[in-house]
């Protein structure tokens, strides 16, 4: 039988060393789920979708349960689903009543390929607020109470940013350090730094260290060579409610493409970390692109971090730039997967795992030297595994 | 004085014969007004949004008042707007109190740019629902009663449709005639045929003309050298509640793009049509590469429109494909523009004027054969305008 792959993250941003064990466990235990089900015929958008709702079951994570809250005190989602078979996508946004939204992105996606609704009416593929929530009802997915959602831990974080942000809306220089020739952030020595999509790193304080994350995302390939990938997230924390980001946007956290011929590489990617730039790079499309055409991948990875993220045209007036990456490319020639992975975030955890391999692999990822952040990517791994693969129908 | 430029269309869709004169007019009036601007100095971003705000105030269009309604009754308009300059990008989504939706994504597009949030907080660019509204209000912006959107022709379309999906729910094929072997769609000869993004042509029947238009929009150069796009819409006639549109998405209703050195073009592009294929094809966007990377403009188009829709890979299972694209291009060696449009769909209204022209030159172009419509696109034009135009620091 042909093998299956699976790789997780838990976001990129600022991960604990306290939960380092914790964060890496959850990846690990997501990979050896998927793996079993991989082994069991599952398809790659059930395997992904399947790895995504471990993550977002857990309260360590900024998905699901337990999301970072909305300047309104609530959890709003965005998660997406993308099919590498048929190239279809699901995507839902601000869903405040799902313990897992990304299945009602799946649910959408799947939806896409029956084409059945009457008088040739076309489904949807982006819901958003109640209106993704009563569709979801309606697909018999069950919902929750809002307030369910909502974790202590997110409630804390949540009263300690609206306090700081109402301190410094009175004294807009209370939080911010430049220095005044180049604009450059002057970290606090003290700090243990971290990022976060919402509130930049230098406006952070040590001890805060839950919530830090961002999008958590899977990538995998079922035994017949589709590919899939699926992102969740609760957005940043302090939000306007009704913001989208990269999660709920096509061609922007999510992107997945079967091999289109014999010798072209399949790929799926996910992407994590400041959703407004990653939607404006349409950084996840824009990394699958170039592991297509680029034979290298370290070298395809540290192009289109540096070329279309960090020094885009499109970001041009912004200043501090974050984004964490996880790709795989299947090589139909070879037979092999890289698994990639690129960050300017302070961390980034992950784990993989193929149908093969006894147990998953799993990291933490993070800088030692944090004033280089945002100037170059610190971090753009490979990792390659020769799976025991046939040409074989593609289901 | 430099030369500014505007360009608007009211929707690729089906416009009634007895209406040409009214979409007509309203083209007119929309591009003399900006024009107007345009003399005075008024920047891209504001002229395509004027233009924009003229058409949605048209109870003709399907854009802010008057627009579909949902499945639940209710108007939910989509708008974006993109500035050339900033390569900034504003949008909203299932907005149901705004008479003027593209005002709204204009305020986020603009707000942007002074990155101005406390807490080094980064500005949203997508807002959806309920949020969306909220964040208008608190920017100064006043909002209406949702039903004064609903029009009555809206609400007249509405209760038809309604009940011909009740019917067809209980008898699918009533509505749907396919041939067997090829599952082409046969057409009644006695309607004349139109197209629309909800409800595919072969259910339509004569007689309904109201609202069978998809997406508004413009695209506008000011006298610096500029340029801007916009887009609004109501979306497609019972749509679920809560469904994005193109024109709430990056990339795929409206793109922008300065010219980046003195020979290379600057562009401007709005898609309408089937909001889910201009999503998954990110029409607009793609269309602006093209027009960027092709010196002639409507082999660029005729290219584009083959091949990365009708023939996309992303579009591969959808059997019906229905998109209008209207562009400019602004060549800084010639100081030139090209206006360019096509569209597969039964119609397309559109007018362009530049600042020095006394009036606007208006077009209801249509097909002659509607058979033809799904395998071909039938219009695909330039019109060239030679600028008083010299180079200039832009702003």
């Amino acid at each position: 039988m042909n093998e299956g792959f699976i790789a997780v993250h838990v976001g990129a941003g600022y991960h604990s060393m306290q939960k380092k064990h914790a964060y890496k466990t959850l990846c690990k235990k997501s990979c050896q789920k998927v793996t079993i089900m991989l082994k069991n015929g599952c398809s790659a958008v059930e395997a992904v979708s399947t790895a995504v709702v471990s993550l977002e079951n857990s309260l360590l994570t900024n998905a699901g349960c337990g999301s970072n809250l909305s300047l309104s005190r609530k959890v709003e989602c965005d998660a997406s689903v993308m099919d590498g078979r048929t190239l279809n996508f699901g995507a839902v946004g601000a869903l405040s009543d799902y313990m897992n939204p990304v299945l009602v992105a799946k649910e959408l996606l799947l939806h896409q390929n029956n084409e059945n609704l009457s008088l040739h009416r076309i489904p949807p593929c982006v819901l958003v607020g109640e209106g993704a929530s009563q569709w979801a009802r309606s697909r018999g997915l069950k919902n929750v109470k809002a307030d369910l959602l909502v974790s202590e831990n997110a409630l804390h974080t949540y009263s300690k940013y609206k306090r700081k942000v109402e301190e410094a809306e009175n004294d807009p220089r209370k939080f911010i350090q430049r220095e005044p020739a180049n604009n450059k952030i002057l970290y606090s020595e003290a700090a243990e730094m971290e990022n976060n999509a919402c509130i930049s790193s230098e406006t952070w304080l040590p001890g805060d260290e839950s919530l830090m994350l961002d999008t958590v995302g899977a990538v995998g390939m079922d035994c017949c060579g589709n590919v899939a990938s699926a992102v969740s997230s609760g957005g940043i924390v302090l939000k306007h409610p009704g913001r989208l980001g990269q999660a709920a946007i096509y061609g922007c956290g999510s992107w997945a493409q079967n091999s289109l011929s014999s010798t072209e590489p399949a790929v799926a990617v996910t992407t994590s970390g400041n959703g407004e730039h990653l939607i404006k790079t349409m950084f996840a499309r824009t990394c699958a692109e170039t592991l297509i055409s680029n034979t290298d991948g370290v070298t395809g990875f540290h192009y289109v971090f540096n070329t279309k993220f960090l020094e885009s045209p499109f970001l041009i007036h912004t200043s501090e730039k974050l984004a964490g990456v996880l790709a795989m490319k299947f090589d139909p020639v070879s037979n092999s997967v890289e698994v990639l992975w690129a960050h300017n975030t302070f961390s980034m955890v992950l784990g993989y795992m193929s149908t093969h391999l006894s147990k998953a692999v799993v990291g933490y990822i993070s800088f030692v030297i944090i004033k280089l952040i945002h100037i170059q990517i610190s971090v753009c791994h490979q990792y390659s595994l020769l799976l025991q693969w046939k040409e074989t129908t593609k289901q």
